[in-house]
């Protein structure tokens, strides 16, 4: 029995996603990019190797998969422009439900990798999981078929579970981040920054995602010392802010820890 | 000119700290090994091609730096039983002053790897920044030069300045770990857990101390984006912790960046 065969997948968009995803799937799976400007459309192709257009109506027609990957702000507006097509279409957004591409193609999905991607910073794919959501379970194959080009960790996810992904997210990267903003403001009154804390940060995050993190907790609360806490909040008198946070979150913790 | 004569060291306990301590330093400048449990000395003596006691009386009195490296709560009890020696004396707690060792040497410091160190992980020594306090220009001397023998970060903090440092780790390190805690609990919901979130939060980590996690926030707060905020709390309304946690950072990030 032979493989199946690879894919044909047009790609619309240029922006950070849609390089990753266009580069690792390659120019034997990749058969067109479209993005609104000319240039950007070509500079990627060039890239990938395969065509390029910024015209709507010069988007084949018989791709296995459209994937559009452009800002969140621009999907709908993208698919109103392209109602009444053939095929799968899908887009890449965590936070978008699937009906927005309603009325586009024939089938519609989700092809959700929850990474963040940056111009200047290589990606293991391999290590990306790609959420997937099909209006059929043929859609379905063909997703799965395309994201298992990329990478093993391959998931479905409707929207309600991608909302919830999208929070776990928020928590563990965005508020993650905030913190460390919150560390480099206060290391800054010192003369210094976070990168005296990278060791210690990298190190934590390397137990959290390797292990259990509710085991790995560490700190004052964690300990249940609320001397030391009570010396923090009066340390941070000057900064309101910072100390709710600091409240709230040792609170927590030690709610948590039964502390 | 010949450098310097290597400090001769006493180490005082056999943790992870003392360990890495003592592993780090060397045969050649840690002269001896003492820990309460004369097993835990030796084993680690041994490791370190040194001498190990389990007996106060027996600590060398001629050790140009004394490291008692014990839990913060063992530090003053310690203390109590060491009073009248000679030399310079130190203990390596971010949280404790150093006056804790008042009466124990002729001088006393503090020698404050901010790093956390486990038993079963590896650590990067040269990348430990070390935070000094001396008694005197002659004992900060001395501690500079056993400091600059592990790594170049060495830096001088009083109590004022560790009791900071410690407020912004406890920011930086224990509550991004209770983040991590939050969404592995959130992505248990759904079957899944933190691992899958592995590649986003490496990379948030890495852009974080690589360079200003002020310019890499990203997310429903930092562009303003208040529908998203309100979904996520309503879906948050059987966890009220973690709902309150999340209001208060997005408000916070909200007022930052005056979105």
């Amino acid at each position: 029995m032979s493989p199946p065969p690879l894919p044909r997948i047009a790609i619309l968009g240029a922006g950070n996603v849609a390089t990753h995803l266009a580069l690792s799937f390659g120019h034997e799976v990749v058969a067109q990019i479209w993005a609104r400007d000319i240039v950007k459309a070509r500079a990627l192709a060039e890239r990938v190797g395969t065509s390029a257009t910024s015209s709507l109506d010069d988007i084949i027609d018989d791709a296995d998969l459209y994937i559009i990957s452009v800002s969140d702000d621009a999907i709908a507006q993208l698919a109103a422009r392209l109602q009444g097509r053939r095929g799968l279409w899908t887009h890449t957004s965590g936070s978008i439900p699937a009906s927005v591409l309603d009325g586009v193609g024939t089938e519609r999905g989700v092809f959700y990798p929850l990474q963040t991607f940056s111009a200047d910073r290589e990606v293991d794919m391999p290590r990306v999981p790609i959420f997937l959501e099909a209006s059929s379970p043929e859609a379905m194959d063909t997703l799965r078929r395309a994201a298992h080009l990329l990478t093993p960790r391959v998931y479905e996810a409707d929207s309600e579970r991608r909302r919830r992904l999208h929070i776990a997210a928020v928590f563990a990267c965005n508020f993650t981040n905030y913190m460390w903003v919150a560390a480099d403001r206060l290391l800054g009154d010192d003369g210094l920054d976070l990168s005296v804390l990278a060791p210690l940060i990298e190190a934590t995050a390397a137990k959290a995602v390797a292990g259990n993190p509710e085991a790995g907790q560490t700190g004052p609360a964690r300990r249940g010392d609320r001397g030391v806490i009570a010396s923090h909040e009066a340390m941070l008198a000057d900064r309101p802010e910072l100390r709710e946070i600091y409240t709230l979150i040792s609170q927590s913790i030690l709610n948590h820890y039964a502390k």
